[in-house]
């Protein structure tokens, strides 16, 4: 991968800084971790999973840890992490809701409470039993200590319905205390067999929204409105064309009575569920006993919604975007935007490139733009390429002496990797940011165009099977019976999965590929991670 | 409460909106659950205790949950959590740190590896041993799955080094690798038997730094940075005065050489610990084998620091600054710094008044000052001013329509309860800003006040007893022989622990005040929180 970068212009040969560095590397040098790991990733047409895995490693985006299905998110990984929340907790903030915070633990009790919600969740939670550990009387190491059991279980937080409205009923009295629009930023665990870093995890980090309102309209708006921001976010945000729609029954979240969602297509042709948005209706308020006091001062059950995503959304970045070179980032999310590479020979070139690219530098911050000017004098301009490529940074400038004394820098676009010569001048600054703009649109775009391109019809179950084994599979709108049997049916001799109902959807005649009896429109199937 | 306020000027009479509203409120009124929590505190000279709980209550900062010692961070009480998070998290980045995110969960064995560190943590943590629920197969509710049992348990973490330090060895092979300087944001648990919110809680929210290095010189130095990071936070941020110093070896975090902290003085005289900065040597990397290849390519022990706060400086706060009407809130700070009250009567003073009110708040806005409009028409201005006052709000400003007429406003400070008629022409901006930074000042200085106040030297045990006994007790220095033994007799027999050896403590000769045995230097007693 190193020597890739040898050609990249006249002034780009890998040489070292000083005399002394350049023997120090070849006499005495002791790599670094990241130097040992060269970047060689499996190619997506080679094996998809691995490819995934690949960019997740080399990325430095994550690891798996030595506990069971959790895994470390490392600093470039969270930086992506931290660019998400700051943006979504603007909108959250924008839409007129607050932060809070509510218990890790959930007493074993609440789950039972709300009917479909423990069936959805009991199966696959840590429980905590005990609250101290004991040096081990027979031998070495600790045992739990048996004479700190807990009088009731603990569940760790798998979703916080249940100890968010055993508190709401002590904050809701009257419809004066209604809307409630609280949002947590948590860490919640769900004991799930086969896991995947980022897109299936024990224990992931998310937000969850949880509202409160005086009527059944107000939290069906609540609702869509929350989708709408998930569904603005993924595409001008993330770069990611999502459908927005509802799931069917099975589909559901366990205590909803509609669960809205938006659904974006990877570059193997499966959906991946970005973001849920759930119309609860009375069901917690029920479960919990949470009533207000209309205007009539008559007692009603509140009703509620509840909203989130993941950092599951980093899987999605990764799987909608990235390339055989590494990770794509949409320049809005991206953490670092634009990367400087200083390139010369002697101090005295040094010291004229390097003021050079600090002056560009500045002038960029000053816009708004994030920028980092890597002038680490240990690593050789071409693994500084290879890097920066790897981790999606949307584009990189290389600066030596002789475009210094031509005033002009060499622009790489990450998306195109075309390059071109951009004036240090006047202009350089909207330049470099209509550059930015350009490569958010062209990921978009990139992404849309697949998914058109992989969005069949299909009438027959013939055809449908055709298409999930054939070499480019996606979603595939069918018509189906509206039945859960036969969505069952169809998920077990296919493996594909109604994504959701497309809010919007043209009412069209048809009869269901599998059970041939009459529908009204189709629905979206795909397989899905 | 609400009488307080009624004579607060000529315009500020309570009255209502419109003739509407009015009448609605006293026919067919229902109170909002914030109507119903009258807010009355303890005196803080009545009993101290119940004067905290009471701002944390009325201040709606937290609430106990139905899990035992955990807390609810209510909205407002998140909102300061959040721009504590905020200043500190630029802070760390501007010195060179990022963040990451490691598993919640630590496997027992993990806990052993380092000798001191399992002896500090196993006795209260919480115990992961089962991954399922399953419906009571002889009667209601769920059982924990017997099947479903761990085959190594879990402990939620009480704090990561163990985990970190595990996953450190994969990350650090050459020197070139060193430093890490990583920060978490987190939540944690420590079963606590005796619990307080915000103070004391079994799950509590924090940061905590990990950092890695290759002398023992590098990793000090960061210790002391980071000590530095927390004192100025302290001190021009939460507006409290700190003791910066160095903790006794009995009052060292668990596998620790060396505990720097932050010492606060609260208004009954006791200490609050609000950070601790640990070196940590080579403990960390013998127990997890993490080892580095210096420049001369021989294999070394890494080293290591880590340091945090946490949400219990939320309770500092409290107890630093509140007085009998409620929170106050140090400006750099408050989520609001500033807010409006508008009073008119008829629905043409109305629009005028509000008008300017959100053309005076736009000003303050464009000046960086974060502003509330409390147009609510649904509370009265007398409830208003008591709530913002309850929650700490440095500046309120009222408007009425004389003020409008006049060109003024009428501002009241929180700090000092002084009002004042400020002019809304020319000047305004910058006179609103002053009278934040004046509050910024003041609060440190009265809290610096206070705890000069109350410092004391003792030369004797029985002076020291006078002093902690007595009406005014405080931060107490004396001679100490140096051994844990004579800490630990004074603290079974006056409660008061050493807090700490402060940095750049004068040299000077004495006797132990307790074992007579002779001494260099003065610490620092008090009773602690």
């Amino acid at each position: 991968m190193f020597c890739k970068y040898t050609g990249f212009s006249e002034i780009s040969t890998p040489f070292f800084v000083s005399k002394s560095i350049y023997t120090h590397f070849f006499c005495t040098f002791v790599p670094s971790k990241q130097e040992i790991m060269a970047n060689t990733i499996t190619k997506r047409s080679e094996n998809y999973s691995e490819w995934y895995n690949d960019i997740v490693a080399k990325a430095e985006l994550a690891e798996n840890s030595d506990v069971r299905g959790c895994m470390v998110i490392r600093p470039y990984g969270y930086s992506i992490w931290e660019r998400m929340q700051r943006i979504l907790d603007d909108k959250f903030k924008e839409t007129g809701h607050v932060n809070a915070y509510f218990p890790l633990f959930i007493p074993k009790s609440f789950l039972s409470k709300e009917a479909e919600h423990v069936e959805g969740f009991a199966k696959e939670c840590a429980v905590v039993t005990h609250y101290r550990l004991k040096a081990n009387p027979e031998g070495k190491g600790l045992i739990v200590d048996p004479d700190a059991k807990l009088e009731e279980e603990l569940v760790i937080r798998p979703t916080s319905e249940t100890i968010i409205w055993n508190t709401y009923r002590n904050w809701i009295q009257s419809y004066r205390d209604l809307p409630l629009l609280i949002n947590q930023w948590a860490n919640v665990v769900r004991w799930e067999l086969r896991t995947r870093m980022f897109l299936r995890t024990a224990e992931f980090l998310w937000q969850e929204g949880h509202t409160a309102h005086s009527s059944a309209e107000e939290a069906v708006a609540e609702t869509k409105q929350m989708l709408d921001v998930y569904t603005e976010f993924a595409e001008k945000t993330l770069a990611i064309p999502v459908i927005k729609g509802v799931k069917t029954p099975n589909e559901r979240f366990a205590g909803a009575l509609d669960t809205y969602c938006i659904e974006a297509m990877m570059q193997d042709g499966k959906a991946l569920q970005a973001g849920t948005s759930h119309f609860l209706g009375q069901n917690f308020a029920k479960a919990f006993d949470v009533k207000f006091a209309n205007k009539e001062n008559q007692m009603e059950y509140v009703w509620a919604t509840s909203w989130g995503v993941s950092t599951r959304l980093i899987g999605a970045l990764i799987m909608a975007h990235s390339d055989d070179d590494g990770l794509r980032l949409p320049p809005v999310l991206a953490p670092v935007q634009v990367v400087f590479v200083p390139i010369y020979k002697t101090e005295e070139e040094k010291k004229a490139v390097l003021d050079k690219c600090y002056e560009l530098a500045d002038q960029l911050k000053k816009a708004g733009i994030r920028i980092k000017v890597d002038a680490d004098e240990t690593k050789r301009s071409g693994w500084k390429f290879a890097e920066w490529e790897m981790k999606g940074v949307p584009v990189r400038l290389a600066m030596g002496p002789r475009d210094l004394a031509n005033q002009q820098i060499e622009s790489a676009r990450r998306d195109t990797k075309e390059k071109s010569s951009v004036s240090t001048g006047e202009g350089f600054v909207e330049n470099i940011s209509q550059l930015l703009s350009d490569i958010q649109q062209n990921l978009f775009n990139q992404a849309k165009a697949l998914r058109e391109s992989r969005t069949y019809k299909a009438d027959t179950m013939e055809e449908f099977k055709q298409i999930l084994e054939g070499e480019n599979p996606g979603f595939i709108y069918a018509h189906w019976d509206g039945t859960t049997e036969t969505e069952l049916k169809i998920k077990e001799e296919t493996a594909a999965t109604i994504r959701c109902i497309p809010i919007g959807n043209p009412l069209e005649e048809g009869v269901c590929i599998y059970s041939g009896k009459p529908s009204t429109q189709r629905v979206v199937f795909a397989k899905a991670y």
